[in-house]
């Protein structure tokens, strides 16, 4: 019962981070890791310590945009259903949208696809001082592209190793990158996608696309399973998010943001003025 | 005594904008616009408006982007220290990053001046279902442009025209066009930046050129004063927000883009599929 287990030690709020962070060459296993652990926090907990994470979020990007020398990639992966337009709804709000852009990836155009994978994200990737978040990524291209062969298998399978080269590229020139991946059971999908389908304001969302990914559910959960395993280094790591519910999603969510960002040595950079002396008229 | 008398009557609430606009096709006087003008509305009050707008901006962001029909466009222009950066900040907050992106327009690159002087924002102009925000715009062609004569006065004379015209475009290809102007008393200004010269935390942001641009107050402001005549149209209208204060500036910019937002005929699609019939397992 290791998932049993695990949910039983309670790691305190600085360690979430640590305990979700998918451990570079190290085996990773998706079926071991539980969509509704919680380590114990319960509701109530975690909406406090979401609403706090979001208070110093907003100070960080502050911090961030003055002092001008960084800046973070966060990249959303999930299933369908799996949550990533509601956590940017519900924790990517607490940043200015001046300094924070939001790219959602969809179906490439054919001018996309004249060009390499990863032409278009590098286009979308942050300027120093803000955020740029993905909603969806590069990663579909070992992903929807790997599970339909919509390539040769020789060409998907040199790209986690060209994902990896072009990261490094990213985080050796001051990008900090944060790659989020939310975890839920098939169970959640399928309530989850019942309810678009019979919610008046939601059908808008429902896709006939989404019962044909359904039925690749395991194919698609090997997929994630290898790119969370070739894909989690030192410079760009991926975390494990379990997203069946989402108060704890968004609290993780948050805390993992606010742990990256400390990781910076933000200052607020002074002017080479002697500004001392002036005196406006 | 024209600004006292105007002052005096306390338009409601939903009669703001209305009071605001630059009407089209009239003359118009900066120096009769009076920069701390409320209307009777105290700052309590304001607080409270505010916030609630806020919600309801939130609310018809999601139906803009679930209908999918309709964008916005926002363009802010305003005298240095006038509280750009600010009102997106106190604002704009209030809309989902995913959805909406702000463009800050600086000094143009060498690339962006090998092109027309619109090249740029139309670039960044809304997709459909979202938001953009110009933070400066191509309104600064007729702006610094103008009163530093960067380009031939025949150049800049025929781009008022050009700027009309180019907004007629997006507006018919279902774009809301807003345009907000900020508008501070020279003494405000003054205060704005003495406090970012003393305040440790503020001084990054103060440049030496805000000094020079102090010294051309008069020709700025009858740059923006031509600019808010020639180029407030039924399409694209122009709103001068008196905005010494920032609770009343943030009351009123946030009750235009409500009132704007609320006059698109916005609903949330219906699927096409027979919804009633599909259950999932």
């Amino acid at each position: 019962m290791p998932n049993k287990k695990r949910n039983d030690k309670k790691p305190s709020r600085r360690d979430v981070p640590d305990a979700l962070r998918v451990k570079p060459d190290s085996k990773f296993k998706l079926r071991d890791a539980d969509a509704t652990r919680d380590f114990g926090w319960d509701k109530d907990k975690c909406v406090v310590a979401t609403a706090d994470n979001r208070n110093k979020l907003e100070q960080l990007q502050f911090q961030l945009y003055a002092d001008g020398r960084f800046s973070m990639l966060v990249v959303i992966q999930a299933i369908d259903g799996g949550g990533k337009d509601s956590t940017i709804r519900r924790v990517f709000t607490a940043f200015n949208p001046q300094g924070c852009t939001v790219t959602a990836f969809k179906a490439p155009s054919s001018e996309v696809l004249q060009h390499d994978f990863l032409w278009r994200v590098h286009k979308a990737a942050p300027a120093r001082g803000s955020i740029a978040v993905f909603n969806r990524s590069h990663y579909e291209d070992v992903l929807i592209v790997r599970v339909n062969d919509l390539v040769p298998r020789a060409v998907w399978e040199r790209r986690y190793d060209q994902i990896n080269e072009f990261e490094r590229i990213l985080a050796e020139c001051d990008t900090r990158i944060v790659k989020l991946f939310l975890h839920i059971s098939k169970e959640e999908q399928r309530e989850r996608f019942q309810d678009r389908l019979d919610d008046r304001k939601k059908n808008w969302k429902f896709d006939l696309g989404d019962l044909e990914k359904r039925t690749q559910w395991d194919a698609y959960n090997e997929a994630f399973e290898i790119m969370l395993e070739k894909c989690s280094t030192a410079h760009a790591p991926w975390y494990v998010i379990p997203a069946n519910r989402k108060w704890f999603r968004d609290f993780a969510v948050s805390q993992i943001l606010r742990y990256e960002l400390e990781q910076l040595p933000l200052k607020f950079p002074q002017t080479r003025l002697d500004v001392g002396s002036i005196k406006l008229v």
